[in-house]
């Protein structure tokens, strides 16, 4: 059995890890760490583990128990990360780290989009981008993987076989981002309260969202080319789920089957992509509603004519694939464990 | 490996048995069974099993098919329960029914509450009501279990504890249901579209309600008292959840601790009650919310000293333990199995 | 023009206030305080607002201000209301309060349920109870009005006829309601976020509703009799409205038709009560969805023959004719100004 | 008095243009037609309108008497306005159509995004398109208006200035709509239930929107250049309220006082077009929330430096400024009333 410490345990992120690894057959939760809720049983915090187990939150005065552990799970706060993830490495500890704090490999957009120096740019190149999909041979040996936003998910994914394949003539890409209430965290302020959030279109980052280095650094990587990206965030009135809508051009013929067999190339082995485009019915694209709690991101597009437009739509939950789901992959693969383990939960629909 | 059929599969309560029993390790889903749909795959009309089975629906010609099963599920219309369930019985399958047509025992109710002259009065009496919590030992032995309604299920496994530890003084008990648009399934009509159903509390039936006969039969028979309840039921603005509070009287003393001690006494070697009541917090009381998709049914209580009232609050996801995951509960007994198998998906957190 | 002040501008019920008094064509809202937004502009608060009016929020600082209006309206917290009541007044000023401090007579009340000593005990006898339909006479001549809560509003409203034509044979009466979430205003805590609170049914208070002893007292002695009443109340996945589902028996022969007699022998010319009750159809009962921003409160019935229990409906938009709306309501008859007036706001349908 | 009757007087856009009407001190609402309605009242289809008026619908076999009025509004199907609007005309009658029937000048595109031959092309050229903020001198002297769509409203207003200021520098400019489910109307299928459109991001038209044509031509005509537009349409989780974000390039220097300047020097006189732009807080931007049943049109924007692209966020409520509220404000200007005569009703906030 591997052994797992999650700090920040409090948070919604964490609980999606706990759901998911309490139906992992080969890793135990040693240690959850809260500072807030420290000594409180987790369901006095996560009311859906009531009666799946007795475990505590621990303080942080108790941090060295973790030491004990094979791998920890970070999703606490960005100077949590930044203090304790050189400390668990020294160690010996592999870190799956949640916050944005080890994502980027340029330490100058921690300035721009962070407005922080970073503590410690030299493992900013030793941290993989832990999107297994493409970086699974990264990840395999990998100490530190950081996982990416979720919007940043789903925008590579959904852009990676075009760009791979040069489909896409002109940049920035514009990616139109939809996103429910918990990718805010559980946090609260007066913009969060249901009153002020229900039934609202909020364009609550419509220019500089903190996504968008990671997914111009790490496309521009991976296809050696320089791609930029323009992205808008909206929260709407949802708790899970996300929808990214990608507006790129093309400059030669394509049509649907083209796109059926770039993207079936790329993704019909991986467990978790599914394609879904239909030329009828109410499913004919991907919606977060069809996924929710697991770790599916879905993929489709659809070609305008008349401007040489590829829309692609790439839906996920926030939670799973977008953050906690996509972190027990990564650690699956850094202990060369099936990837599927623990990600077997089936989205229950409707929802 | 149980071999089962379902019939209705394009229901909302077939697309919850679907999705537990592709994780049940020892059933296998031999055959779905959709005349509307008959050909198409599963995910095409339910979109979250794509990329997990490549079955298809049969249509009703094909019916044969099942009588190699060894259960059929019907989560289909009236009719065809009322028709094919003998037939089933009479073919040596085991029979779970999730329509209402044999869950009571009096005829005459079929006649006040459902205006039909029942065909086979002579199955009520053999039918067991599907409530493991109280019946296990009948459904052991059952060869057609008749599955409660979501409402009965909150409500009885609420009151059991009380009736049968004699604490109300007077009837009827209310019962005052808040329900989900997806209890009422995926037919459309006026009624149902999002414009009409979203920020509505509709009192679809504040009296009257088909629940009503079973649970008072019910109850009656176990108590061998008369027992009287007056239901109301609203719909609501969620898709999955049942909330019912319960008004009801005493007429001693009676403490909070009384009932945590007559609650526990009954539940707490139950794998799927769970009794919850905090002193703060903002879980303190049953809420569907922190258990859908999970087949727990959350019980609470209250005392209201100056009226001498027990507020019971049962809550549980209509779709789970209120149909389908009371249904493979009651087949894990019937078939001898370890009763929390299939059931074991844990609900995501917030939805 | 009758000149205005409100405190506590910056919460929902003072939005409300201000939307109807803008269409209000006799009064003039002088001064809005808050002294959290102090100095900001209406609509920097209160987004609805923006292009109609350029009146900023003052500091208690320029309290004095208010002097010169005709009437104030209170909306803010329970202690300005304590303080201040009695200054406005002896300075000769109306005072509408939205807060419970002055709705019960029984200074004991306070202590019992809000966990006060009542301050000027002598005052609550004076205090007007705001309920328009049952109270005009009184509201006429009163210097201090105090605004009903809104389950106590809708509970009242729908109980009276029952009462007052002595229908009602035992007690309690039992009220569930289901509020929206503005009813608990526009502050924030970990309770009230979107995350947690959407698809949620909460039961915030089963028993010991502060909205408990208004109804009681009022009812009591309006019919000379001791009323007792039993409410739960409910928190759901709306922003506003309420209904309150009440369950009370009677004794004797009782039909819809004398429920229909009764009613519009007590409501049928008032301006803000409309019966609802179809046979058939989407809107067969009150919901509250059907007003929301209007001042009716939308009265429904059922006979549960078995039980002989009365199911009243009552909804209302708890702001509106739960607050702000019942306030002008008394303003209008306080000052001999046609009841209606900043009352025609026509609810959306759908909403 | 203006008399005006409504044909499809029962779906949702009729009922916004009753609420708005009935509050119309100068118009006389003389005739309700629908025909599936014919004989009901009108509360019986709208419940808000309860007590408000004892009209109701009239069948289409009365018909003629509409031909006594002055104006007619048609928000029925397009055949019935293809069939009725030359009639209506030449009868002397005013007409406002709500259809997209007339809203194109170029017969072609009914053949390719209505799939239909237009019947009386002729009538094409002579139909005003309805947009009273940039078409208002020639809605003064119309016969024939035809209304946009809520998308082409929102899109065309947040356009025209920096397309008249010749901003922008590429094309197609793209579109991102984000709409409520009453946009789609009072009719129902499968798609339409709450249980399937809860919680879902439903990108239902990612390419060939059909009010593609209607944003390219009028653009085009207005600004003597070929605009082209890429349009994608998703439907969300709300009832009422449209977003479009809008994306577009520039070359030169631009700043966001600039925008400032261009949009207050076209719309600071405008009483239905806000600016929303604020550098901190929740409503910053617009958002459909914030103008619920009002006749605003919310316009804001951002720029995104690193991409010279602006990001325009253009909110309204599909029903008002995007449908019935639009169609009142073109009729005053027809019979030269106050443009805002009808169109005072204020948003409730929250929703």
């Amino acid at each position: 059995m591997i052994k797992v410490a999650i700090f920040g345990a409090s948070g919604y992120v964490a609980n999606e890890l706990i759901r998911l690894l309490l139906n992992h057959e080969k890793v135990e939760i040693s240690f959850l760490f809260s500072e807030t809720y420290k000594n409180k049983f987790l369901h006095q915090v996560h009311p859906n583990f009531k009666k799946l187990t007795n475990i505590r939150f621990l303080g942080y005065d108790e941090l060295e128990k973790a030491l004990s552990c094979d791998l920890v799970f970070l999703a606490s706060t960005y100077n949590f990360s930044l203090k304790y993830v050189p400390i668990f490495l020294k160690k010996g500890l592999k870190v799956i780290d949640l916050t944005p704090m080890f994502r980027l490999k340029n330490p100058e957009y921690y300035q721009t989009y962070y407005k922080i120096k970073h503590p410690c740019p030299e493992l900013l190149e030793k941290a993989v981008y832990g999107l297994p999909e493409i970086n699974r041979e990264l990840i395999k040996e990998a100490k530190l993987v950081a996982c990416p936003g979720c919007i940043a998910t789903s925008s590579i994914i959904a852009l990676y076989p075009l760009i791979k394949s040069r489909i896409i003539k002109s940049y920035p890409i514009i990616i139109d981002a939809k996103m429910g209430s918990s990718g805010s965290g559980s946090r609260y302020s007066q913009a969060s309260i249901y009153s002020e959030r229900a039934n609202s279109i909020r364009a609550y980052k419509p220019t500089n969202h903190r996504h968008t280095p990671e997914i111009e650094e790490f496309l521009s990587r991976i296809s050696k080319e320089e791609i930029k990206i323009a992205l808008s965030a909206h929260s709407i009135n949802i708790v899970r789920g996300l929808l990214a809508t990608i507006h790129c051009f093309f400059e030669n013929e394509l049509s649907i089957k083209d796109l059926w067999k770039i993207y079936r190339s790329f993704y019909s082995k991986e467990n978790f992509i599914r394609i879904v485009r239909e030329e009828k019915g109410i499913h004919r694209f991907p919606d977060p509603k069809n996924l929710i709690g697991s770790n599916y991101c879905d993929i489709g597009f659809d070609i305008d004519e008349r401007n040489k437009r590829i829309v692609l739509l790439s839906a996920l939950d926030n939670l799973t694939k977008g953050a906690a789901g996509n972190a027990i992959q990564s650690m699956n693969i850094m202990f060369n464990m099936d990837e599927k383990e623990g990600l077997k939960s089936i989205s229950p629909y409707p929802i």
